[in-house]
């Protein structure tokens, strides 16, 4: 096989290549890095671990002799660098911590290793993830390989573009208001926000406690259905993991969309964005409604005041972690996330209060809307890459402050605690890539993921990559 | 029999006497009534309800027709003036909600309908809960029957007076950082604070909602058991009330101390308190040495965050709830919780973000403590009753703020969700009674209740009452 042959490969159809023999660790980790050293330009990585290479080689040996770690053996997967990775260097994008190295693996990076899974390199981000362009101050800002004089979102700006790019199979990112699904859109891959508490964030550089995730992004829903199934789980290191049985995300997954009842949230899934989303949305409701799918309009109370409460709860909580470190190490952050602790310091506790009390409110009533619906669908983000740097976007004729509008979508999910996929359903006429978001149950990963491989069924958005 | 011989009875004597025909609820009622207008000087109630005669009078019909509606058919009680029941005032002390007449009962009141009771009388509070004094602006400071002078802790002061001067058999209180406990301790009553969630808040006024609970204050632990499985349960109008069953309160309440094992907190549990408090406290711990308990030492780390934690959280949520009210009735409010709630606003949500964040070790903390003991012992409070307006009070020789050192010990169960009880143990050379704080497992009400009834059975501290 070629290079591009290699990268190519999905991350299910890579590691099953591995498991019978037709495709070696070393060719596929070899594939994988030059692609990432190819794509230097797009700032994607923050590190590249060329010593991945004896990795493969030792995992190749282990094969040879009848031994298969588990289901990710030999496949090449990259982390962001907020992800605690024994050994390398975990920076979070920032000056910071420009020495940190770990020295000890996150939670999922041992079930990585445990399924054999090779780290190729540390993704780019958001300074502390705490943004949404992956405008890095100290790495570059990330580029978007449709367009590279655009942005790939963020936070996890990196994680998104390796993927699409083809340096990877798959990668880790990590969303708190959007961060994985948002460049999952922006980069026409496919990326889950698992449920809050079902994938442990121990080892991992907290933004906002309350929020936090580490998530999947890959090439497709099966893909990070694959994924899930290795990082998903109870750990006695992260209290905030329940004993929730891990679902059996791969067995259902092609069940189809037949009597997949969507909900339509009014004035909310299908208002206030750039046209060519809405008619992407659009298009992606047709294809699940033509194979067998129902569509229902629920009503979400005051579903506006969720910006202001989630903008809140993302402020407040960042500040406070980083309270002492900004005293410290005022000038190594950035202008933007400085600026953003610094005001999240100023903020009343009474106004912190009335988020949470207003999330619990939202997620109450989003919990009686999923009686009527299995899944809530929307836009991921309301507009298509912007150029880099831009801090304004225009929707509706006016120009919004960035940090907000790319939230408008993201953060109902983020509040509530709830799972959601971004999965890739179409492109604007400047070739950008957009993303349907579907959103589900608490722990019903299984069922966004079986929708959303309905959808890559009859649809290939998802296999379009840049020209790069 | 007199109106002292009824007044005297025991919640659970007085039921079972009224069950038997022994006594009639139109008596009970009566010298209730009778009693609570004849203690008026210590303003113990806002409201004294005469009407409860006639509802004594069906009550006793009912019982002639063979009817038993509950537990405690036709038997007084008394409800602090922050619960709401149907067509009475509800002020919550406040000038606030002078004409606040209540249209619903709140769940606590329907559940206490649903066994019988007879409410007399709502009683007088801190305003709006929110301090430990029971300094009441509006309907005069209550006053300790064992001493005029002085203070009877709060905020449920009224209630605690109106048990202790044998105004009623029982009465409901809340409690958010000790305002069951507290007014137990000082009236020489019985009180408990139940796990968070263990009781409705539906149709309370809240002060804190993170801590708030309702709890029964009764002259001993069999009487709140009592009360307790009266009140307890599941209430799908309050989405805090988890499913968890509701114990066998009473069933095993015999079964004495023999095996208990006690936990003392370094450097806490008998720590920083005027010296009858100790005193009484070692004693107690030793009677239940003697009927078989065994004591170990537990170490919380950093035990001393709990009183700035409980003061910020307590400080937030309140000012959070008022806000509006604060400004469209700010001459309304009494001066020190208009300060107090004017303060809250002040408080930036990072601040409130680390107590949480304390609160939730320091409950891990207690969680891994209760696997080696069953109940944590240390004083309900440091001293006995104050004089009447005092705001500090002398501990060790220094004059300490009241707030913070009132709640020195009641804190620390309210900021870990824990269930708490207050027993008398003894008194000071004053004549002043003191109280022990007993602290258990989450929903494990039942062992804290056997653990003080088997003290009850062998001390008679609980049945002293004041001469008033």
């Amino acid at each position: 096989m070629t290079v591009r042959d290699l990268v190519e490969l999905e991350l299910h159809e890579a590691a099953h290549q591995v498991a019978v023999g037709e495709v070696s660790p070393v060719d596929l980790v070899q594939a994988s890095l030059e692609r990432a050293h190819a794509i230097e330009d797009t700032n994607a990585f923050i590190s590249i671990l060329d010593d991945a290479l004896e990795v493969a080689e030792a995992s190749a040996a282990m094969l040879r002799a009848g031994y298969r770690i588990g289901p990710l053996h030999g496949v090449p997967i990259a982390l962001k660098d907020n992800i605690n990775m024994r050994g390398t260097l975990t920076t979070a994008g920032s000056a910071v911590l420009e020495n940190n190295r770990s020295d000890h693996d996150a939670t999922v990076v041992s079930k990585l290793r445990a399924a054999g899974a090779i780290v190729v390199g540390k993704t780019n981000m958001h300074e502390f993830a705490w943004g949404g362009t992956s405008a890095n101050p100290n790495h570059g800002f990330v580029k978007n390989p449709w367009d590279m004089t655009r942005m790939p979102a963020g936070s996890s700006g990196g994680s998104g573009v390796a993927v699409a790019s083809r340096a990877c199979q798959a990668a880790l990112g990590t969303d708190t208001g959007g961060s994985v699904r948002l460049p999952a859109a922006v980069n026409g891959i496919t990326g889950l926000r698992p449920t809050i508490g079902r994938v442990s964030n121990a080892g991992v550089i907290p933004l906002a406690w309350s929020m936090d995730t580490v998530g999947p992004m890959a090439r497709s829903a099966r893909d990070c259905a694959l994924l899930l199934s290795v990082i998903a789980g109870h750990d006695a290191q992260d209290p905030g993991t329940p004993a929730v049985a891990v679902g059996d995300y791969l067995g259902g997954i092609d069940a189809g969309a037949h009597g997949l009842r969507i909900g339509l949230i009014t004035d909310y899934s299908l208002h206030h964005m750039q046209p060519p989303v809405e008619k992407a949305i659009r298009e992606a409701i047709d294809v699940l409604v033509d194979l067998g799918a129902v569509v229902k309009e629920v009503g979400i109370e005051d579903i506006e005041g969720n910006i202001s409460a989630q903008l809140t709860v993302e402020a407040v909580e960042p500040s406070t972690y980083h309270q002492r470190n900004l005293r410290l190490h005022r000038d190594k952050y950035g202008d933007d996330v400085r600026l953003l602790l610094q005001a999240g310091e100023l903020i009343p506790a009474v106004h912190y209060v009335q988020a949470q009390r207003y999330r619990a409110l939202l997620r109450q009533q989003m919990l009686a809307a999923f009686e009527q619906v299995d899944v809530i669908i929307c836009p991921t983000l309301p507009f298509t890459a912007t150029p880099l740097g831009e801090t304004l976007v225009n929707i509706d004729g006016s120009d919004e402050e960035m940090l907000s509008a790319i939230m408008q979508f993201t953060g109902l999910p983020s509040l509530t605690g709830l799972p959601a996929l971004s999965a890739p359903c179409g492109f604007d006429h400047q070739g950008l890539p957009i993303g349907v978001q579907m959103i589900g149950r608490p722990f019903a990963e299984a069922a966004l993921l079986r929708a959303a491989t309905a959808f890559q069924s009859v649809t290939d958005h998802h296999r379009q990559s840049p020209s790069l």
